[in-house]
């Protein structure tokens, strides 16, 4: 008998993992596409001058190996407790919030809820959040998260200049702020023209500036009272920040009652591991009055089509349609499931629980500061929280050494002090080690003292809503998560075909290092030497992502995309600066650039000019000509998306570039669409000269409901200098980020998928998403007009499909979306970036199957629109207004002119794995004019 | 300001985790039962006289605490490169099937999939399961798992002996089967009185036996053709059974061309971590006339009240209406959660894939082979799978070393061979070592050599059926795998109130361990010093349990509940071979006694008398007194079940102790009630000899939607010399399972609940539990009969709710079953212990919200009766018997005399969260007559 050995990588080995379409499926995409085969088409799409010439290099792992490798890296790591403090502490994250949302696709591959009908659970949890927060400073509106603690103080401050009444053209920031806040808030002021004054509170002159930012409890531990100093700001019209800490104001009198405008903080330490420092999620709470001008997403409450409560992102309009030329923030950016994992924690422990903690690190705090004096040792401040300092003159190397040694690192402040935070995990245990560093022997008294003053002590309630007086059982916890992740539609039931945003596979491999100790508990100013594996981590991703795109250097500190394009744009700016050509400030972006990019300028301190599109949606080359020439020696960059915005790959790439190299510019090349790129075509070949990479999109990281992101820039050698540094870990420029590799943890996740894939496996990856998208392409083009096909009639990783012809038979593109609910999809990017258009993009992820339940879905709602055309039925009275259909519709008295079948089960949606939305279409309207975005009071649920 | 301190333990240090009501719930509940307190309450239920004196002594841990420690436990056992074989191999878990099975609460919590309606997910797993090993092993009908493969072995001799017509009293066992095989296989045989013939398969005489067993491929690597044999076998009216392995089956001629009548084997090698011995899903699969013979469950296709195909478990009524007097076997038990994971290991990877993993592994022993014979090695056999032997002589303890010094334990074969069986995992970096061990320095050739012989090579083709030529991308397997959760009711949504069951809260801190590589990667025949850490677990583990029951010994080897009976007798008769008194053989039994007492009695050679019910359902105590007499000196033991099987605490249980101590008897306490006792009681004070506890009952380890379980068994002092030995680790008794401790990785499940309970909430969760019981039936006797509310008018842990007076008009415990399901509740254990009725066990875990939803849908049912009742509607047009209500029922016309609304929102469902039963009612009879076993083909589908 003859035997053939079995010619099949089996599923690991073969990648097939990442890779949508099976062989077999392949074969008949192309078919359909009409090409012979995927290089072809490739070729037919990528133009060749532009291809690079070696394929990437390295091999690819299955996924045991990885696992078996980051193991072996993790255990570079040295697991410490960590009490340096300074913005970050260790946490306890309750083992069901882990394994039931940070574990789970359901909320980690779901995307930001802009349609807020399959997100009615993360919105839940999100207002949950902001209630919490609200609640915590005491003031009255809060959003549903920021990057980092020094990004929202930073923000804050524009906040407070676009507010103030103030005249003053200076910022006041209190030397007891966290050393990367400071520097954050330093770096963002330069280029918006915002002048510093740091000093001690009491140095502050409230006339000079338009606002102010004190700590509070600050960096060192002191806590003071800022009730007058805020009085006087507000005298002279200027604004007050707080930069805050929610654990410490379970006991703490709340900013809110001390009259701040503004608080801004970390919600780490509510249960989100440190993870090197990051990813966690930002707060920002203001007072009634400045909530229009606050950044960041709102969660809100409004109605849906059957009058029920219903939740939606706020104000959203302002985020889909940022005015390009006079955008001043990165609005868009969040830490959604970081925020949710911070406020289940809020309601695993309810107010009572936070209390209880709080007191138990005050008082552990208490009593080491009574052994230490007791000692013998100079302690201040007299008043704290959980933070104290110790003066140890020559002694400071020594001490922190033998700290070291028993398994602690403290802060090293100057050349001797230590500073020491203590934190949900400080026991008996830590206690007597950390004293056994200082030589004392005695266990530390047991005491109730406290070191806060009568007047600093907590007043008010919080935490009153039931959310967070339900039972803390962990069956009635756990049921509540998953009753919420139900209510959502994400990756892990079905594609989302999100253009411009890849919503790509994320592998249970990648994710599973993230939870492993060794990665989450190290503190992000830990000794270099205690984050070996980390360093490991980091550098090898760094190399691979050079090799990826042709540059020579990246920085890890951008923690998401638009804060990249900012960094990448401060390092051009800096670039020019040490040529002493710092004058150069003229940004060319493209009409059709991402809204981000024009922000992104201006926040750097740059003009923006637009650059007109020729009409087949390309960058118009003679208006670019013009206005380089324009500019002149005043050209600092061009911004341009590579493949363009339009999903094409403009011929032009390589004359733009030259254009601005010719007038002394820098080419910024936006990685959103990289992932038609990898492997394929190196950014850093063709002409550029920085760009950032969207890890969350391109490469694997999940979005987590909105967040987190990672957006790291690669540079070219020239402009290596000049990436961001950090008061922590060194460099000639200042951070854009709090921590110095932005959130450093989540980048495990692209190195895993990296390591798995291969370089050939990405670069199959790139090819089967321009399949995708074609065969979507071609498929649906006997339904609706596809836009910006190219020269060859091809797209590149996404497509647009045009329903402005629908518009004047009432049907809008709206409609088109919710139908889509009805079917068990995500809506495509809608209106993005050509008004009244659907950008769809479905990843090389996506299976033949699922993408052609997508398209018969589509086509299907083509028939319907085609019925309104018809006459046969109106607009208003269609399956298309009235989706989605909920349960509630069908259990009601039915009175359409269609079956509740044909409302239900439209083609496409699945039968008995039917996903129903919780709510109604939801009425947008009326909940930005009623602007709610705390729980709203349970009466307001009688109804239910 | 006075600062009062708060005095409040957060949710992880009060055990607020497994104790559902909150202290103010309780308070109220108290009210309801009519009690002051607690400990009133318990003192009401439970007699004084039999209450333990001293409080359980260990403190509790936080969940933090617990998982420090463990992971400090973890990192003493040493995880190294073991090529043991003997029925454990290294494999693969493909992280997605990790994440989203074994780690997620939707599939470990779910309980057996008794009503099909809600458990159509799982179903379809156990079917894709059972097709799997009925294409495998070339057998037309499979069972969905039994415990391992050693009592599979076990199971299967029975089942020849039931069924074969040869009157020969003997079984013939191949010596090439695993030691552990032949052991359990021994152990079953002698109390059964079927004598054992062991030799080489040529030794086999046909006419003397009814059945044989043989193992292919062999334990030491022989692959041979029993054709011949087994024709023989068959015309000698005996039935050939065979012991095999999945993966070999890939390559090697199956079972079923050859002619077997039965196979078994593990199916741990897909996907399944050896975890120190378990829990891995054992097979049975047989031709199709035995198939009413073939223990353990069987999913079978049905159809639904719309006559869609549906699926549930076939025979159903075997399982739960076991002949008492008359049972040989407990069947019941599987290990449905590893089944699913094997299952989804297949989908995973499809008939090419399985081949090319089995190619790999024998293409590397070919390699391995060559290079030690080239060596001037001999090895052993010449035809093999995976499996080598190598004869090295005095050498064989340095072989041995060398390897284990190289991170490789090889098997220890007689005095002068070594056992070498290659995996999944071996590649060429482990063949390097290994020949290193050897002294081998060049690499192995790269050779597609065969070993095995044209004749054994396999020329059918298996997993044909779509379901294993899915898409093997991982959305596309993510996905389906939530599809299929998500047609499940587990306790991740929903209370399971099924009585004898205790569906506690399985807390996500207590399943993290398990999937730890520390854990899941040690082989459970490796050297006893690189298990230190699960050594430490078990010994205290072992150390709580004899503080918790009173008794002096444990044996963790049970892996089961059954099983753990069935060992607990086996050392009951041991003890009395060993005092000279053998002829003892007379096990008294309540009529009221969980089937499998009466099973398990046979099993050990028992007989079984039963002794009668009392009117209030306690044990006759003047009949047992006769039946005790009766049996005299050949007494051996009593089975009694302690809060007995009604839930009451009877007054006579030492009377019953003392009675069979006096005439020489020992006493058995069935475990299933334990968690009325844990705290209170301790069984080896009363006067009990010997225990088995559920630890997937009482201990929190999940149910897995039916299995794992674990039935370690405890004893008095006196019992101790008796309990299972083990081939292995060694004793003088016998094995009852494959692995020394059973499955030993949930035993840290168990383990972290008792460190973080400490004894005072274990104590805690006992009165809970007591209370929550009595608080259903405080409520709902305004609406049924409560049975058995004992002395004082309380029930134990559970209750009996009486739905025989429905029966006159029309409406079953069926209809109240499945109204439940409307609820979103799993319907109360049906019929048992007495016919018509429902137990109801709330267990601890519950909240009064979610008790008290459960009481608002069962007088909501009870009103829909009343209506029945008045003749306001028939039963059969009720919503009670159109139970449980689909979307496609809302979708259809509707026709029935009741409203959608009040079809599908009963009083205590859900609104937006319901959940929908992808099935309408199943129907029994339909299935047991057409009886499918394997995934039918997809025409079948087509009306869908």
């Amino acid at each position: 008998m003859m035997f053939t050995p079995t010619n099949y990588d089996t599923y690991d080995f073969a990648n097939r993992r990442h890779i949508g379409p099976s062989p077999a499926e392949m074969a008949e995409m192309l078919k359909a596409v009409g090409v012979q085969s995927l290089d072809q088409l490739v070729d037919e799409t990528v133009p060749r001058a532009i291809r690079q010439d070696a394929p990437l290099s390295w091999a690819p792992m299955t996924e045991h190996a990885m696992l078996a490798k980051l193991r072996e890296v993790a255990a570079k790591n040295r697991v410490m407790t960590s009490l340096i403090g300074q913005g970050y502490y260790g946490t306890v994250t309750p083992p069901a919030i882990q394994r039931n949302i940070l574990e789970n696709p359901a909320w980690y591959t779901a995307y930001t809820p802009y349609q807020p009908e399959i997100a009615q659970g993360r919105l839940e949890a999100l207002l949950n959040y902001q209630t919490m927060v609200a609640d915590l400073t005491g003031l009255p509106v809060a959003n549903a998260s920021l990057l980092d603690e020094a990004t929202a103080a930073a923000e804050a401050m524009t906040m407070a200049e676009r507010s103030a009444k103030s005249k003053a053209r200076a910022f006041f920031v209190d030397d007891n702020l966290h050393p990367q806040t400071i520097a954050v808030i330093e770096t963002r002021a330069a280029p918006l023209g915002i002048s510093i004054v740091r000093g001690q509170p009491e140095d502050l002159k409230p006339e000079e500036v338009f606002g102010a930012i004190f700590q509070y409890p600050g960096s060192f531990g002191h806590i003071r009272d800022f009730t007058d100093m805020i009085a006087a700001l507000h005298d002279a019209k200027a604004l007050a920040v707080m930069a805050t800490d929610l654990l410490a104001l379970c006991l703490l009198k709340e900013p809110g009652a001390m009259g701040a405008d503004i608080a801004v903080g970390s919600a780490q330490r509510f249960g989100v591991p440190m993870g090197y420092g990051g990813p966690h999620a930002a707060f920002m709470s203001c007072r009634d009055e400045l909530k229009r001008a606050m950044p960041g997403r709102i969660v809100g409450v409004s109605i849906d089509s059957h009058g029920d409560p219903a939740y939606r992102l706020s104000l959203q309009t302002r985020e889909q349609h940022i005015r390009r030329e006079k955008a001043t923030s990165n609005v868009c950016t969040a830490q959604a499931l970081l925020a949710v994992m911070a406020s289940f924690y809020a309601v695993f422990h309810g107010p009572k629980g936070l209390r209880a903690i709080a007191e138990r690190v005050h008082f552990n705090a208490v009593r080491l500061r009574d052994a230490l004096v007791a000692a013998g040792a100079k302690v201040s401040p007299q008043q704290f929280f959980d933070t104290i300092t110790v003066e140890v003159g020559v002694g400071q190397l020594g001490i922190l050494a033998a700290a070291e040694l028993r398994g602690i690192n403290l802060r090293k402040i100057g050349r001797d002090r230590v500073g020491i935070s203590l934190d949900e995990l400080t026991d008996d245990d830590v206690l007597a080690r950390l004293l056994d560093a200082f030589g004392i022997t005695e266990p530390p008294a047991v005491s109730c003292g406290l070191a806060i003053p009568d007047v600093l002590l907590r007043e008010s309630d919080y935490l009153t809503h039931p959310v967070f007086h339900m039972n803390r059982a962990e069956s009635e916890m756990m049921r509540y998560m998953r009753r919420l992740s139900d209510r959502d539609l994400a990756l892990d039931r079905a594609m989302i075909p999100l253009g411009s945003c890849t919503m790509k596979l994320n592998a249970a491999a990648e994710m599973m290092p993230l939870t492993w100790p060794e990665f989450g508990a190290l503190h992000p100013f830990a000794p270099y030497n205690q984050a070996a594996g980390y360093h490991e981590a980091i550098s090898d991703l760094t190399e691979k992502l050079c090799e990826i795109t042709g540059y020579d250097a990246f920085s890890m500190q951008p923690n998401s995309g638009a804060q990249g394009e900012y960094a990448g744009l401060l390092t051009i700016a800096a670039y020019h600066r040490a040529r002493g050509e710092g004058h150069r400030d003229v940004c060319l972006i493209p009409v059709s650039a991402h809204g981000t990019n024009p922000a992104s300028a201006q926040m750097a301190g740059m003009k923006v000019v637009v650059v007109k599109s020729a009409p087949n949606g390309d960058v118009d080359l003679e208006d670019f000509t013009a206005k380089a020439e324009a500019a002149g020696d005043k050209l600092a960059a061009c911004m341009i998306t590579y493949p363009s915005t339009h999903g094409v790959f403009e011929e032009t790439v390589r004359a733009i570039c030259d254009i601005t190299h010719r007038h002394g510019g820098q080419v910024y090349l936006d990685g959103a669409n990289m992932n038609a790129l990898v492997g394929l075509v190196k950014p850093g070949e063709i002409g550029s000269d920085v760009s950032h990479l969207n890890l969350h999109k391109t490469f694997a990281i999940p979005h987590g409901g909105g967040g987190p992101g990672m957006g790291p820039i690669g540079v070219k050698a020239h402009l290596a200098p000049f990436l961001p540094g950090h008061p922590v870990s060194g460099g000639a420029e200042g951070p854009v980020s709090a921590a110095p590799y932005g959130s450093a943890s989540i980048l495990l996740i692209s190195w895993a998928y990296c390591l798995m894939m291969g370089g050939a496996g990405l670069t199959q990856a790139t090819k089967v998403a321009i399949l995708n998208a074609n065969y979507i392409a071609a498929r649906l083009k006997v339904g609706y007009p596809i836009l910006f096909m190219g020269n060859r009639g091809r797209v590149a990783h996404e497509c647009i499909v045009d329903t402005r012809p629908f518009a004047e038979m009432g049907v809008t593109v709206d409609d088109i979306a919710k139908r889509l609910i009805d079917n068990g999809f995500h809506a495509p990017t809608m209106s993005w970036p050509v008004a009244g258009t659907l950008m769809v993009e479905p990843t090389e992820s996506e299976t033949k199957a699922e993408i052609d339940r997508f398209i018969t879905a589509m086509l299907a709602i083509r028939e319907e629109i085609t019925a309104v055309e018809r006459g046969e039925i109106t607009a208003e009275e269609s399956p298309l207004r009235r989706a989605p259909h909920t349960v509630e519709d069908l259990v009601a008295d039915w009175d359409r002119p269609y079956t509740r079948e044909q409302g239900c089960f439209p083609p496409g949606s699945f039968r008995e794995d039917k996903y129903w939305p919780p709510v109604g279409r939801v009425d947008n309207v009326y909940g930005d004019r009623n602007l709610i975005c705390i729980c709203p009071p349970v009466e307001s649920y009688a109804a239910e």
